[in-house]
């Protein structure tokens, strides 16, 4: 039986270009780039052509401002402790929002304990960030601002480059974790005006374990791993260029494929929204309904367990999430969901549907005819169900 | 021409084995161990294999024990700013060598800027740290001791037992960076005692940007990418998985190929260092004569310096460095031969030759035969030489 895959956002297939760099490099090149000799020079070239099609794909003035690291969990991190440490004479409080992802959560939770202060903004029912609370929030304290391009469990897309306006017009550097959108939909540094971006290669059909961090010139970020002078001395430690070779295709290839992929994931995407919407009662779409991502769809459905709905629809091989990956192993609602004023029991109900290349409408069409009887035996064995519908 | 590569310890071509377990990987499987469905159990069952193979290793007494990251730089960063941070409370006080690895050394100087306190132990001619020194130096506000198995620049093999039963006396974390060490000779984290280890795969046959931190049960260590819940909750990120079995690979090969390749460089090393001894006057062995790495041979050659030296032997096709990679670019002499007591002039003159299973007797006997030559032709040009070697 063929597997539906529709959950993207925990792991990409390799594109079938990046997987001929990487075994290429693999077969090929094994040198270190900080090594100047015959055996470095291949490997410094792999790297500063990786760097270059990276900084293609989000606009960097200049590639030096990419700086490699081993995935969007780490450039986070870096992203913030670095900037944390870089200005912690300035001041100490950052200003961050409730449905950030849990490396920033985390990183934020790990600076509390070193006498960081953090705000953290409430978001309106579709999940967006109102700049006005921003600048409001903004004391002469605060020496970061760290809100996401777009949300990795709802797609809602934040108005980030509003943000970073009010940013610089105070002086506060500015981060965004742009994993979940960049080599999705189009991401430009300069046009968003932010100081740091991360972004993530197992997000458009590159490796996992390997990212990289945007680093403006002239930002005050210290380095999150210390010790060798690489990365122009923002990140230590010996590249991983097998996976960085890989980063860099999959950044190119997303690049120029992005004006074929973009209209048919929405096109896909509406065809599966609007499918399970008119063939299942009671299921609410989360996230904003015009600024979101163009292949990721939340549906939380009234009156079940989202882990049941995930395991029956595997045994149809349709292969679905019920949240982030990362937070997976987690028993409790996901704080998106409760940020977005959800309750605990429709946010435990939702799914995260995240398409690719890969996917066709028969896929969908699949989705669209077996969901629904598989919700219906879930909630006829559901005691509330049944009371609430009761006559 | 064929190259003959004497410099293993920036990078060390993959294994063949590696390579294929490698490329087959990345053929074949893109799941997130995270994921709780068809797609990501091929992912968990080769993740947790590898740390299995890695394990067997450095015989941890439990594979949870063995914590992936992106190499030897981050388990350093991760065991030191991890403890630091894990042990806030107890107190601000860590012990380390003046020759440690810059990623030891540097992490320090971060946390020297959030109000920890360093004593950093001198070593003798030969690059040994005194236990005795390092019982002395322990306080009430002691939290962690790292010191280094093997020094990855002169190749010393550090006292790491008797200090780690020293530590564990004053109720001490201990951390031994064991990146130059490990799947080079044999490593027991049992039988040396310590809390921490750090390895990376790029010491042996490996590929580069992967490692592991051996974190003993029950071990006070904060994470130092902070987010989601892999790794058992101890470092962050989705895995870098195709690095991840190559490292394994490389694990188990370096395992059950340890017997043989041993006793082979050991012998092609001695071939090499007595051949420039027996050739080249003026020359001066660095590290411990007796307790040192089996593959790596440091040696400081009058009246010349270092870089000339490499780009001459280069033009010959023979590739050896003047010291690791990571501090390339850098235009300071070492702070390993300085900690030794080697003068300026004389750290500049020095190589840092590192054989692998690939040399052959025939490599070593071309290196002997041409650079006697080439270091007479450097002296030829230099007044110092020419001024003391007068009549």
């Amino acid at each position: 039986m063929g597997l539906i895959y529709l959950d993207h956002l925990a792991a990409t297939p390799l594109h079938p270009k990046v997987k001929e760099a990487m075994i290429n490099y693999i077969a090929n090149v094994f040198g270190n780039p900080s090594s100047d000799n015959q055996v470095g020079q291949p490997a410094t070239q792999a790297l500063e052509k990786a760097r270059e099609q990276v900084a293609a794909l989000i606009n960097a003035g200049d590639p030096k401002e990419v700086v490699f690291g081993s995935g969007g969990t780490e450039s986070i991190n870096h992203a913030i402790k670095g900037v944390a440490i870089g200005l912690r004479e300035k001041g100490r409080h950052i200003i961050t929002s409730n449905i950030e992802h849990k490396a920033v959560l985390n990183s934020l939770r790990t600076l509390r304990l070193l006498d960081y202060r953090v705000t953290s903004l409430d978001v309106d029912q579709y999940g967006l960030v109102d700049p006005a609370a921003v600048e409001k929030a903004i004391t002469p304290e605060t020496i970061l601002i760290s809100v996401m391009l777009a949300n990795n469990e709802i797609g809602t897309i934040e108005p980030v480059a509003e943000i970073a306006k009010i940013a610089q017009k105070h002086k506060v550097v500015m981060h965004t974790d742009a994993v979940a959108a960049t080599g999705v939909i189009p991401v430009d540094v300069q046009a968003l005006g932010v100081n740091l971006l991360s972004l993530a290669a197992n997000q458009f059909y590159g490796p996992a374990g390997v990212g990289a961090l945007y680093v403006k010139k002239g930002t005050p970020v210290w380095p999150l791993l210390d010790g060798g002078l690489q990365e122009n001395k923002r990140r230590a430690g010996t590249e991983n260029l097998i996976g960085i070779v890989g980063l860099g295709m999959a950044a190119e290839m997303a690049r120029l494929e992005m004006p074929e992929r973009l209209p048919r994931l929405k096109a896909l995407k509406e065809r599966l929204q609007q499918g399970l919407v008119e063939r299942i009662p009671e299921i609410k779409i989360n996230g904003d309904p015009t600024r979101c991502l163009p292949h990721l769809f939340s549906v939380s459905v009234e009156y079940i367990e989202g882990e049941s709905l995930v395991l029956m629809l595997d045994e149809e091989g349709i292969i679905v999430a019920t949240r982030s990956a990362c937070a997976s192993g987690s028993l409790r609602a996901s704080h998106v969901l409760i940020g977005t004023g959800l309750g605990h029991a429709l946010a435990q109900g939702t799914l995260v549907f995240t398409l690719g290349m890969d996917n066709t409408e028969a896929d969908i069409d699949k989705v669209i005819t077996v969901m629904p009887g598989i919700v219906q035996t879930l909630r006829d064995m559901s005691p509330l169900y049944k009371t609430e519908h009761a006559g």
